[in-house]
């Protein structure tokens, strides 16, 4: 039985075109916990999740009124945190297993530079710039399809709730948090408006509660060399040295494919045994090996090789590197 | 080390007159913790609490526009919980203690008669009658003062995440959970629209988890009988009997204290051993008995003293009765 963090991309939980009606998202999550459920079953599980089209639409409704008072992004993270928890704990129910949502905070340095220079469009798009807000946070054209709030995406720091979500596994729970990269506090737990990276969360998250695994499960069923593009390759397993030459390199977008990378081969630098990524029906198979894109740790296996054929020692030593890892 | 269940009313955390700003509700929370923190520093807590301003904040907002889909009750019960839980968790941060919100759910039965008639309004006034729900709930005039919706209020039968806040409590975190009365589901886990009472819904889950104590904050420092009337009297302490029979003879008012009085009375039967009716700012003082309104378990004392000069055996039996509940 290993420890698992799960980490479900936006459309695994809100197929395109849909609008997000609570029958739409209940249905998309009873379909990917379908999927998961073996994987659920066999080992101790965390999924993660993304929020972003539910915090747009929180900001659309309450931009849409006065008579009531708008509520900042910290804490319209933790309502989505409710909502979509929700609906990932019932798809759970079915199962039969039993499941815990968690609220989640991760706690970032309010000195981070992204608060000098938000970068992160969320929400709506709108034709006029609207003012900025009460927070200092203000809208910003977002590649010439209209204005979108921009917010600062720090560094998640250290998730609040690890220890409780250890304890939840420990007992047998299935375990729902860190939704939407988590609420971003200070230590002293005040709220921030800011939006961390998933991808992020989940692998502080995963480091955290040592976890053996990290799974990003997004739209694409592996990571690829050349993605979209003449000579695309298929990565069925690299190195995490590998993973960082072929980031270096541009292989994996920006934005999607690329924080992925990234947050995978801080979890390996960090102590962890396998990254993989995967589309939410080969999750299964890429556990096993057998789909997906597996990330382990580990020197280029590529330069590795020419090395080997000068000096077989090295080889052996770093092989037992990477399984004392 | 008692473990404890505190039921905070909605108006410990929303004052009177507060439009509910996040920034609001935040310093409601800190001071509800401030008068909290002793109690929770001794004992295990669960802190349970109301909704019903944050969900019909949701619901005029959902109204306001058309744009995105509007969530059913249960997805904004889950919602609130997110919401409110992230406030108190802040709260509790500031006390250096570790908190733990759970987004939780609590099954009642699909054929309880509650649903075929629907008392419970909930949410803003409307001045014309809007239309029945898609989900068949409908709007009816509330006191005169507008049309709202009626929703069903159905028994809570079992808090379904009991066994994580369970083992929660066990690992020493404050826990937050039941918010609102918890999202009302079926035993399969699907959602329904209806609201729990949230005093119910406490004393199921002090029951559940074998709570010694169930403490109910409400905005009113004790019981009283003859509450607002002549002869009015503080009620220091009583019996579960002396509790039922004030309660039949109409001492506690409807929609206020008798939701309170008859989920103490609930708890006490089904093994509790105190219930405390108190403000938030005596709360560690009725904890000490030294102010609020206890009741405790056993047989009406006056009638207890009556037989006892009869049949003193019967008291020491009734008190021994009461030492082992």
């Amino acid at each position: 039985m290993d420890r698992v963090v799960i980490a479900l991309g936006g459309n695994a939980l809100l197929a395109k075109g849909s609008r997000g009606t609570a029958k739409e998202q209940l249905e998309e999550a009873k379909v990917a916990v379908l999927y998961l459920e073996k994987i659920i079953r066999d080992n101790q599980v965390v999924i993660t999740h993304g929020n972003g089209p539910q915090v747009g639409n929180l900001l659309i409704q309450q931009h849409a009124t006065t008579e009531v008072p708008e509520m900042p992004l910290d804490v319209l993270d933790a309502m989505t945190q409710g909502q979509i928890g929700y609906f990932i704990a019932s798809a759970i129910s079915l199962t039969g297993l039993h499941s815990a949502t968690m609220v989640t905070r991760v706690v970032v340095d309010p000195e981070d530079p992204a608060f000098r220079e938000p970068t992160k469009p969320v929400g709506p798009f709108y034709e006029k710039k609207p003012p900025t807000t009460d927070s200092g946070t203000h809208y910003s054209m977002d590649a010439g399809r209209g204005y979108r709030l921009v917010v600062p995406s720090p560094e998640p720091v250290k998730i609040r709730e690890h220890d409780a979500i250890d304890a939840l596994l420990e007992r047998g729970f299935v375990v729902v948090a860190v939704g939407g990269g988590g609420i971003p506090i200070k230590e002293s737990g005040e709220g921030l408006e800011a939006v961390i990276d998933k991808d992020r969360a989940a692998s502080l998250l995963a480091h955290q509660i040592d976890a053996d695994m990290l799974v990003f499960v997004t739209s694409v069923n592996s990571a690829y060399l050349n993605f979209g593009k003449k000579g695309q390759k298929r990565i069925a397993c690299m190195t995490s040295a590998e993973a960082r030459k072929y980031m270096e390199a541009g292989h994996f977008a920006e934005g999607s494919m690329k924080p992925k990378i990234e947050s995978a081969i801080r979890f390996l630098d960090s102590g962890g045994k396998r990254a993989i990524v995967c589309s939410i029906s080969n999750c299964e198979k890429a556990l096993a090996g057998k789909a997906g894109t597996a990330i382990v740790p580990g020197p280029a296996l590529l330069k590795m090789k020419a090395i080997s054929k000068e000096k077989k020692t090295f080889t052996a030593e770093a092989q037992a590197v990477r399984a004392t890892r």
